[in-house]
């Protein structure tokens, strides 16, 4: 039963990942882990930086207390865990489902060979005898909200209850933290953070399970946990809290295995992805995401319509309500924890794309596209959008209202069918919520600098603050290649107006499916974007980070320096490029300048000059050349006219 | 006298590069000229991409009109052109330098080997001979100001004359394309652009060379151009102009020898670096400039400080006046450009770094605080300055005033060290402008997104709006290794606010020196911030390459989607990892989607379904489907209530 492996592959994927070899990754990092209060099986687990002492000329040394960080990986980097993607990963939630006692085993929708793309199981066997799939994964067992009740964070937000879920992602917020020194601090204060300017956004000091349970009550935040996922470690997408990443895998037709997906997918987390989105095209979709699911301690999105259009051979026109119905269920039974819906993709609207630089570039939204024509008939996720939000409700799946008429280049931007499809986001949104479903606003997409901020304001005004999550975006379309970096520009920028969750971008973007590199890319841009964001916002206990960092650079702790880079073995490999002698790793200088120019060096001088004459350096100097400067002064030391 | 080789060296950069070389990067460019009208003699180069034709299922072609962009690559793309390191490239402005009449060949001051590093001429024999190092590079005639003349740009603008160089600049702003449609457009034109939000700057229609002489005038601009250094192409630096890149390139005394160093200044050119500060220290200096000048077809700058430090054995406290204007003589006799100048280091302002968390992280302000310090007295670059400003008015030489002080970490950004330094390089700008020497403002450096538009407003209170030119600024200080990205989105959002010219960070910032892979990565990464800045500015003529892109990649044509990608070739090949076969280049559809499920695909088809019934496409579509909608609604359609 374990995944089949060409033995021929010698790529580093091929190997069985272990947490040995993600940790490897972390030098100096271990996994800690803080407990509820409300809910005291809660454990939220984080990643601790553990720092060398300072050590002054004379030899003293002061300890520099670890950093923690919030932490995306899951079991993948707890050392008391195994790797085992056929035996999948601890259902972390599952006594909290249960313990509510509002959902209830049932037997599940019979997997049919069509649900991965096949006629008949005989053209399945046959198809998958010359393909490498992994054999089925276990029975996975599938549980639903009993007869007339919703089992939504949502809907016990909104009647009071803070669930262990909701005080999971609390502490996860606030670092575990609540009680630390957090403002109006001396610059020099590990703890120091500027103010940010948060356009409007409401964070509080500290990040309360109630504060949580309050965002979620009002939909200004989401926390996708299908009760199927239990997986799953809790999360929250919405403006007041940490700016989020996605990454996007899955295979298309003409590319990549199920072993290489969850290998990415797994990589992603690692490497910080806060939700992936398996968009797996093709053959053998049920089976793939059945394996990503089991494995994966993220909250997982897909576009059902992509599944659903492979069932009718690739023809979108053929589509039915029944059989996409039938694909929700399917995939709500297998825990996916949020879909991308496009119903937002009215008739009304497709005349406005056909002038557009580049149309419809959604492919879920051309698919809609392509349906609504063929049938002259109004869009029908617009339609039974009530029969969505009722079948949601069972299994708290949430939805990402898909942006089907984003703009495909900076042409496009914030054109008329853009923003007609906002405004009917808007109305969907109140409509899921009368359902007690949660929901996000998917975002565009390719849009100039000058024209983000409107985009932001128009989400929150049309869409009632539900969370906004955006595709980038890419601030010029001349980049292909480089497009991690013109769109983390786009999302940082984004992000910091407001938006909730950003959908990463890979290198690839435009030209190719990304491999695990690409991911890896695309997932660190991204990181550097929302951690740019949350300080720009001034988000409580973000800024501690970077204040460590630069303490370990100007104190040239070079390792401290690369264990608390977002990439520890690219920063130090970069380092030893010049200068690989392991001397070098406690040098006051880098090859950037050598022995003789280093400005911090010069600086550190400067302060011992001080230090040397048996004063605190603050005072001699302050003392000693404020008097000097005002002698300066006084002695007429204006030269200027 | 050619340059000598390690034989050893199998890096590619070890071959003699050739304009062939470099073409192979950019495979469907052409190198045109457009001449001048004031000037006839003035030719201004472009690179135009020629693109092939659209082709519809007909069969039917409609070409597509080459795209021309702004080139910085000098003779290294003209195919009439030789690369001969040793004998450097045309000499294109000498002429209109000799034609003023206001300037002559003067003996020059005598090349010491103090100038190199070195005590006397046995010390630098017997260094040498151990050193990689090219022979002397061929005598350079040097020129300076007839005897009370000033031969400035800023001169000349002030006077009302357009000059050659005047002129060249304008036609390169416009893309030689005066006259051309610009906007109120339709957003299907190819010319069409988004108005922008310019933060106050006065971007006009099209940039005139008068405009660009009321620029310099009023020292909104510059244009740097040291009469010995004829080979540079003349460009601007200012808010109504394009937005500038720069690359740092240079030595130090660990790592690179003066071969790399030229051959890495010749790949920054061509990939669109518009100017290059050499920042060699260690032996050598005086050498690796005279190469790096006579071969750079763009303005050079340095930190002459640098160079003076070196004279005196690397200990700063050893500095004097004499030494450092020596200094600045036998660098404006070479042909730098601009000289950084960290005349705003006061000694009152030095307390103000002490409790900061990196204190001082500029090599010039470091040595200059150190200098300060050692003598209690103030820098003496403040009280030399009209003497400074002085000698650089008899070359042209621009300021370039640097912010010794500024910040290193997030959590100094905009401190009082900082900003007190800003107001002091405002006095200095009037200063250098009352000696009709040209000027910009240096800036940060480290400063997260919701100060950065706070630092651009007050360089132009302060500084009296003469241009800014900020090292990146880093969002955040945790991506060593990344920090090219991290500090393009600082430097994207801070050109839009009006910065008019970005240092480049390479991925090897804090870590290392760049080598040719890490420079391309700067100059691209930097490329992309300043071309999404010219956007969000709406400056004219820029929308266009964006245009022409999204429109090739709508239609499928591949190759001309590669050919107007920043990176044409890594485009490509990231394109051919999935799909490597020739077929796949004309493909409508890539790895990404797979064929079944490109939306390009489907709104193609979309598109065609209605063409098939014999009328326009638009037509069909709005006018069929606004009447189906009617229909729909007419018939209560509205199934909410």
């Amino acid at each position: 039963m374990t995944a089949r492996r060409d033995p021929k592959d010698k790529t580093p994927g091929a190997t069985q990942p272990s947490v040995e070899s993600f940790l490897e990754y972390f030098p100096g990092s271990r996994k800690v882990y803080v407990s509820g209060v409300l809910h005291p099986d809660v454990r939220v687990p984080f990643r601790e930086v553990e720092l060398s002492a300072t050590r002054d000329r004379r030899g003293t040394q002061t300890p520099n207390e670890p950093v923690r960080l919030y932490d995306t990986a899951g079991p993948y980097t707890d050392p008391s865990q195994k790797v085992d993607p056929e035996k999948g990963i601890p259902p972390l939630r599952l006594r909290w489902i249960e313990a509510r006692g509002d959902t209830e085993r049932v037997p599940g929708r019979p997997v049919s060979p069509l649900d991965n793309g096949y006629y008949d199981q005989k053209e399945m066997e046959q198809a998958r005898a010359n393909r490498e799939v992994p054999s089925v994964h276990r029975q996975h067992p599938v549980r639903r909200a009993k007869s007339g009740r919703r089992v939504t964070q949502l809907h016990y937000a909104r009647r009071g209850i803070i669930t262990p879920e909701m005080e999971f992602a609390a502490i996860r917020e606030n670092l575990g933290l609540a009680g630390q020194p957090q403002e109006e601090l001396a610059r020099d204060s590990l703890w120091f953070q500027h103010p940010g300017q948060a356009w409007g956004a409401a964070i509080p000091r500290e990040i309360t399970p109630e504060f949580v349970r309050q965002e979620i009550a009002r939909g200004r935040a989401i926390l996708p946990c299908n009760i199927n996922h239990p997986e799953s470690e809790p999360m929250l997408i919405g403006r007041n809290f940490r700016v989020k990443v996605n990454a996007n895998i899955g295979n298309s037709a003409v590319a990549s295995s199920i072993r290489e997906e969850v290998e990415k997918m797994i990589w992603a987390v690692v490497w910080g992805a806060d939700t992936v989105m398996d968009l797996s095209t093709g053959k053998d979709i049920h089976q793939i995401r059945e394996w990503i699911l089991r494995n994966c301690p993220v909250p997982v999105g897909t576009v059902p319509i992509y599944q659903a259009v492979e069932k009718v051979g690739g023809k979108p026109e053929e589509l039915t309500w029944e059989l996409y119905r039938d694909t929700l269920i399917e995939q709500a039974e297998q825990g996916v924890d949020y879909f991308t819906i496009h119903a937002g993709v009215r008739l009304a609207f497709l005349p406005w794309t056909v002038g557009r630089r580049c149309g419809i570039v959604s492919r879920g939204g051309s698919i809609m596209a392509k349906w609504c024509l063929a049938h002259h008939q109004e869009n029908f996720l617009y339609k039974h959008f009530h029969e969505i939000c009722e079948i949601l409700s069972q299994y708290d799946v949430a939805i990402s209202l898909g942006d089907g008429l984003r703009p495909g280049s900076i042409a496009d931007a914030n054109d008329r069918a853009q923003l007609a499809e906002l405004q009917t986001l808007g109305e969907l949104t109140k409509i899921a919520w009368d359902h007690d479903v949660q929901v996000m606003i998917e975002g565009p997409g390719h849009i100039p600098m000058h024209l983000i901020r409107e985009n932001m304001e128009l989400e929150l005004r049309d869409c009632h603050e539900a969370p906004f999550y955006t595709l980038g975006p890419l601030v010029t379309d001349i980049a292909p290649g480089y497009d991690h970096i013109a769109s983390a520009i786009g999302a940082a920028l984004i992000a910091w107006h407001g938006c909730a969750m950003l959908c990463y971008v890979t290198p690839k973007e435009h030209l190719g499916l990304p491999n695990k590199e690409d991911v890896k890319n695309g997932v660190i841009a991204y990181r550097i974007a929302a951690h740019a964001a949350d300080l720009a916002k001034g988000f409580p206990k973000t800024q501690m980070w970077d204040n460590a960092l630069s303490k370990a650079r100007f104190e040239f702790r070079w390792e401290d320096q690369f264990r608390l880079s977002v990439d520890p073995l690219l920063a130090r490999s970069y380092h030893d490029e010049s200068l690989p002698q392991e001397a070098a790793k406690v040098a006051h200088f880098c090859s950037m300048c050598g022995p003789q120019f280093c400005a911090m060096r010069i600086t550190e001088e400067v302060r011992e000059e001080a230090a040397k004459q048996g004063r605190q350096v603050a005072e001699i100097v302050v003392q000693g050349l404020a008097q000097k400067a005002k002698e300066f002064r006084e002695s007429g030391g204006e030269i200027y006219q």
